[in-house]
């Protein structure tokens, strides 16, 4: 096997970055870990195990030099509403069913990589991506409020979730609230107040940012110890007995069955975690002036999630926070990655034992911690001010997401945007031009009355390309242009934004160009791009065009006003 | 209830026009009338009472003047095979389906009638659209060989029925198929070689046309009559006794089991329904300079299929090669129609004894010398010289109708046309504009090596509305432009061809301006448009813009020549 290019590459500086960002993302990556796997419906220790092979399985095939691969929230929350119906949340069938899953995404993302598919992520425009992963965070705060508040109900919609959860607050165990609470407010507390203190207090800003990274892990150290000395084990939900040593490596029994059930959430959770990775990797390849190649990043994540599925966990992907802190904690290269890997080897080896004790409403705490940073209230707003439409996008693929669940929020939100790109290019801007007194240039009559007409001349600028979509609409507004200018002889269509005429619209123009003709109207075009004429040069158009193709708007006017009349 | 135009407007010279394009237009229904509604699986005569009541309610509600309505065969194909699945063809089981297929998709195009969704017809190109009508006549063609040879085998793909027909050509009948391939000849010459052979002898053109149009009829009532005299009725596969009489008007029964299974296929239907007849409709009123309203073809269409349903027939739609014989006939005005639903009543009357004996060998004959004509080679040629892109749309739709049958066929061509269109606007076409000399004009420097640059300004036009499909594309292609131009600083973008700039792109342009920024080069924008800068002016890419924005190319070269040093 050829090497990966950082490995090539390396420099013996980037050693320093990278082992303190392994260890800095370690710290995280436990409580996450066991977090997002209990999120899943899995045994919290698999949570571990994903993040071992597949990250090593990355630094070998992706791109990135800084993306922290492992369990994510929203592929969590994927995993759990592709598996629940099809088995009891943390039963045997139920994890063979994860690991299935694993395996498909990853040999789709794999195989999407081979075939350079990697321009799939552009079916998804900015809001509506802001608006799934909202929507998302929203369906999982409401959802761990279970295990936050010991209310053990049912549901998979937000609506579901919350009514439930109302009519059965009398079941709110005390004391499980009482220590999810308390460990909820220390971490927001700590994300949010601590880097300003610590600066305050006299650490550099770099360094107070990275030990506020660590209270994750401090709080479910101090949670698990408190608990065990306590004695309080049994009077809470608790993580348990994690299995001590390493994943012993499976080859995914597959039955077609299975297999039948879970392709399409397979495919659906590829597309996200390719989203979800790219757009992370993207921005900080741009800090770094550097670019991602979009197929190795597919071609890395497919061989982490199968990498997964030997470990017998779950679908894995780039998260965004992880990726935050590798970044931040100096990491240059794959190698923190390997690092933190090897870091998590030794943890299974010899420290599954501290958290034997962790109440679950502690994960619950820490996925929200974590989560409500990605409730996007900030991108909604920007993208309402830039253009209601996708405002309605992103609210719309948010709520999609609460009210339909994971999949079909997805489904709606590429749907959306398609009918969106259709329905903007199907009502084109139309402007009547003249020309601007003295020069050659030429300005919409509607907001510059001041221009030169020949009132046997009406010139069109068409801001669009012309397609199935609006070519019968260009032609009926065209057509009610010639019939509101009677003493008009020509009519000029200027094509200089017209980077492209499909077949239907060129048939429109044939039958434009003898409607036209019938009223002694001829048809002329002006500014035709170079494409365009190839294309045009091919059809039948030109053949029977009643006017002249010219190269300017100018040179049109000056030839129709010294022949035309 | 309110007159249609045209009663109100109706002239006494259109009447003989509209008398005679009545009775040949009859002469015609009556054997397609027959042919269609046993393609459909059905008793012949549904096929008359398919053409009375439903041709008066197009009369009353639709905005063609000249459009036949009543049975066709893609919609009788598509009748099939949404009903083959639920019940035996011929059965009362199936010819209730069908009755309920008409009344929900006449329900359906009603409804989208008022609610003003006659744009939805823009969802398929050209070729898709002929690409769908080529592969069902294909697919009728080969069926059709089933009757026409008296070979009796099931199949509902075109490679099903070619390979059973192979495996059964022993079954043929040789006394069917001598028949019926008679009438098939005598009906292909009449239609390519009568009418300028009669125009030889001295007719007009136009009556040659006319009494060519004969044929099918002469050809049922001699075959027909033949049989009957030669006592052959009993060794031939025949119509059988017609019922005599008008039919009984009765209010469909809808159990809620029919309308779930057959809701999709009846939405398939309506959009093939609608747009089949908007084609027709928009070439005749092209024709004669006027206009259709899709929003009155769609409820017109709809009360035609409601009037079907309670007829107790079938879906019925505007048929091409009807309408070309009504408008040649001298039709002026729906009266035609009308008048050849009271002609089809007398038929039903008095007339129904004269097909008892009619072979269904020739019923397929008629079928096949009129869907011949629907396979439209030069269409795909025409499509494919224009752009091999849309020979493909075309291609692929016949195939996907030919191997996947007729509904997949629709929604392949629906996917395919969308997938074309993203793909396209994802590869803009940049070019670097350099200045003519000595003029404000601007070019490509690629094609007009003569344009005049200076080395610290790049000018580039983008010939593609901005959107989340293209953005990164643009992104990369844009700093690569910029790593070209070791001298740059300055990247002038030249927006004359943007008409939209959606958030995710405005999100690109301002990435764009901070990695140029950080390499001493300012960006600047020239000609956006009026639509575009409201746009940019709400969101926030023009408070962090390193370079200014300005009004033309040739300003921004002006500007930055003497003060950007």
């Amino acid at each position: 096997m050829m090497l990966p290019g950082w490995v090539r590459d390396y420099r013996r500086e980037w050693l320093v970055g990278d082992l303190t960002a392994a260890a800095v993302v370690t710290m995280l990556l436990v409580p996450q870990g066991l977090a997002y796997a209990t999120l899943a419906g899995l045994p919290a220790y698999l949570g571990l195990y994903a993040s071992i092979l597949p990250v090593i399985a990355y630094a070998m095939f992706g791109s990135s030099m800084v993306l922290a691969v492992g369990p994510v929230a929203v592929t969590a929350l994927m995993t759990a509403s592709a598996l629940s119906p099809l088995a009891t949340p943390g039963s045997p069938e139920y994890v063979a069913g994860a690991v299935v899953l694993a395996l498909l995404s990853g040999a789709m993302l794999f195989a999407f990589g081979l075939l350079r598919l990697g321009q799939l992520a552009r079916l998804l425009s900015h809001p509506v991506i802001s608006g799934f992963i909202s929507g998302a965070a929203l369906l999982i705060l409401i959802g761990q409020l279970r295990p936050l508040l010991g209310i053990a109900i049912d549901g998979d919609t937000a609506i579901a979730l919350l009514w439930n959860l109302g009519r059965n607050l009398g079941q709110l165990q005390p004391l499980t609230a009482a220590i999810g609470g308390s460990a909820l407010l220390v971490l927001l507390l700590a994300r949010r107040r601590l880097p300003k203190l610590l600066n305050r207090l006299g650490m550099a800003e770099a360094g107070a940012v990275l030990v506020s990274r660590l209270v994750p892990m401090l709080v479910v150290l101090l949670a698990a110890g408190g608990i065990a000395l306590a004695g309080m084990a049994e009077r809470l939900s608790v993580v348990g007995e994690l299995p001590t040593g390493l994943p012993r490596l499976v080859l995914p029994e597959l039955s077609w069955q299975l297999v039948g059930a879970l392709w399409l959430p397979a495919l659906v959770i590829s597309l996200v975690t390719f989203i979800e990775s790219v757009a992370v990797a993207q921005a900080f390849a741009r800090q770094q002036g550097s670019r991602i190649d979009p197929d190795a990043e597919l071609r890395g994540l497919g061989a982490a999630n199968v990498a997964s599925a030997v470990s017998g966990a779950f679908p894995v992907t780039g998260g965004f926070s992880r990726t935050v802190v590798n970044a931040e904690a100096g990491a240059r290269s794959p190698l923190a990655g390997v690092l933190a890997a090897l870091l998590m080897v030794v943890v299974l080896l010899f420290a599954t034992g501290l958290f034997r004790a962790l109440p679950n409403t502690v994960l619950a705490a820490v996925i929200m911690a974590a989560v409500l940073n990605l409730v996007d209230i900030k991108g909604l707003l920007h993208a309402w001010r830039f253009d209601p439409l996708e405002g309605i996008a992103f609210a719309g693929t948010a709520l999609g997401v609460l009210l339909a669940g994971v999949e079909m929020g997805v489904i709606f939100g590429v749907a959306f945007s398609l009918a969106l790109l259709v329905w903007r290019a199907s009502h084109p801007h139309l402007a009547v031009v003249g020309r601007v007194p003295g020069s050659e240039h030429f300005r919409n009559v509607l907001r510059h009355p001041e221009v030169e007409r020949d009132p046997q001349q009406v010139i069109v600028r068409v801001d669009e390309n012309l397609f199935f979509g609006n070519a019968e609409e260009i032609e009926a507004r065209l057509t009610a242009i010639a019939d509101e200018h009677v003493e008009a002889r020509h009519l000029v269509l200027v094509m200089s934004s017209v980077s492209h005429v499909d077949a239907t619209a060129a048939d429109m123009l044939e039958y434009l160009n003898a409607t036209l003709a019938k009223r002694g109207i001829r048809l002329h075009l002006a500014e035709v791009k170079g494409p365009v004429m190839d294309r045009l040069e091919a059809g039948t158009l030109l053949g029977h065009l009643s006017g002249e193709v010219f190269l300017s708007t100018h040179e049109a006017v000056v030839s129709l006003s010294s022949a035309g009349r």
